[in-house]
């Protein structure tokens, strides 16, 4: 089967590998129909950080139809229209038990290895709960709808998390940081919990007015100081909670800059900082959360039933189609942010 | 007045002092009853670190009669009875506004100095909103509800800060890390938020005995390693949240071992660690919270009255009594954790 390698920073290339099998009794073998680029694989594309050949993983969002279930799937049968979840919970832990499934005790970190989505196939670790279904075949659905369904694979719940971690409440005032996709589902996840005003910081006028639609009440394009005063000034204070989307120094100083003391932070942005200690929020009294989304928790109970109803869009933020053979390109719009976030159609 | 003065490390001296005046127009002139030693206090007794001589800031909780109020004070008249915490809220601002009154937006910093309430007066700062008046006077009392009034002043709403900012809820399974007055209190406010199992972690027979009165399901003397073994098997799991009541490396990182994923952490030790970056919970999903606690808030919502109406009885951390002459006793016996918590009686 066709797969993206991850060749040298910069060059993503497609090679021919054997197709997954069956290794365990809860594997899914998933035929993919959609797969995407993440934000967090530019992290390795960008940087010049040096990958065996073959170290691949590309990838960790998709839908797809199922192929074949190991013996312990009661879940799923062969035909089954699914989303892929970055996540694997097993469902009955205590993190999986407390809606935590994206850092399931039984499979910790699981979600940092062993994907590799961009593929034509996808061999699913633990798939009897992690996995969910969708009513009927892709085919039932507009090109529109297959968008904001590809978006539950990761993106979407993930937005989500940020302000179910931070607690967002109805009437909240909450400053969105990061203006890609994640950013973009944050916004619509404020929205979904009632806050009363959602600032998105961003610089980029189409990523400004994708906001605007999914629910954003303003934009600051200002950073550092200069953007918190901003934000403090539309708000008439401190924002209750900041959503963090990006993991970087400066986008973490920012969410701890733009809260009046006691808001709260949710942090989905892999952290690529370690400027603050643990600890150093005592005098502020700021809250602060963040990990691995919820993927299936957040799409079973409710992201799915959003998404059918068409009360969300998220699927706005594919703004580019690439095939998987052209993926190379894709990662590279990306990476000059031509594209917010590029869809990979695979035959 | 008399007023008790850091002498030098390990030596608390009584000097007299010119009483207090008023001197802001939102002053309050305290004549004291009852003072006491906190668990921070030690940090600075423990420690050989050089203060100026009448540097003294000593004690920052108190129950005194209303003695002066200056001209913006309508809240109060002298002979008024009231506690008086160790913080400083306006009462309006975003921070007060979400009942996070320790870390006031507009008198940030504030719990940090101009306390000095081993003494026979006070003058407490920004007192309008913040000083909470009890009904009746001193005198009305039994010696055991003036300890409890006394606890009311910090660490009665210190330990609940811990199980607010933790989120506890009815269920919940709690580990408190800190067997002093602040650790006892958590206890009780993990069991009035309806945790279903408290964990004391505890080497000391007295306090393990004093948390089990006040609601601990259980004690684990072991520490390290070994007691986050022993509190996983008591559970069957991890603890949904963490106490932590301490302030030190060893303390953050037990409440760190003791959770499960998703797991969260309530800190109200004053942060003597830097062991662990901010954003390094992303692999755990761990919440984490703390600072100083909402004292006149949660005393004026709901501690006085459960302490009024006898629902809990934190007095019970007093385990000595000391006169303000005799205070470098109370701190030494409480630094050589031969008393809990001294109380002091101030003529």
């Amino acid at each position: 089967m066709k797969t993206a390698i991850y060749e040298k920073a910069g060059k993503i290339t497609v090679a021919e590998i054997e197709k997954p099998s069956l290794q365990a009794k809860d594997d899914v073998i998933i035929k993919v129909v959609r797969a995407c680029v993440c934000g967090s694989d530019l992290w390795r594309y960008d940087e010049n950080v040096p990958h065996e050949h073959g170290d691949a993983n590309s990838g960790h969002e998709a839908i797809g139809i199922v192929e074949e279930v190991g013996e312990d799937i009661t879940t799923l049968v062969p035909g089954d229209f699914v989303i892929v979840p970055f996540t694997h919970g097993c469902g009955h832990c205590d993190a999986c038990r407390t809606g935590f499934d994206g850092t399931c005790d039984n499979h910790p970190g699981y979600q940092n290895f062993g994907n590799n989505y961009q593929s034509q196939y996808i061999r699913f670790h633990y798939g009897n709960w992690a996995l969910v279904k969708v009513p009927g075949q892709p085919s039932d659905y507009s090109e529109g709808m297959i968008k904001s369904l590809l978006t539950l694979a990761d993106v979407m719940p993930t937005g989500y998390h940020a302000a179910r971690v931070a607690d967002v409440k109805p009437g909240d005032k909450i400053v969105v940081i990061g203006d890609g996709a994640v950013g973009q589902c944050a916004v619509i996840a404020a929205k979904m919990r009632g806050a009363s005003q959602i600032i998105m910081m961003s610089r980029h006028a189409d990523r400004q007015q994708m906001a605007l639609e999914s629910g954003a009440t303003a934009v600051v394009a200002e950073r550092g100081e200069e953007g918190i005063a901003k934000v403090r000034e539309i708000l008439g204070g401190g924002a209750d909670a900041a959503l963090e989307c990006v993991g970087t120094e400066a986008s973490i100083d920012q969410a701890l800059g733009v809260l009046h003391n006691g808001g709260r932070i949710g942090f989905v942005g892999v952290p690529h900082y370690s400027n603050h200690a643990l600890g150093s929020t005592f005098s502020t009294n700021i809250i602060i959360g963040g990990g691995a989304a919820s993927v299936t928790t957040y799409v079973k109970d409710f992201l799915l039933d959003a998404v059918l109803k068409g009360q969300i869009n998220p699927g706005r933020v594919f703004t580019q189609t690439y095939s998987l053979d052209n993926i190379d390109q894709a990662y590279k719009d990306m990476a000059n942010r031509k594209t917010i976030k590029a869809m990979v159609t695979v035959d």
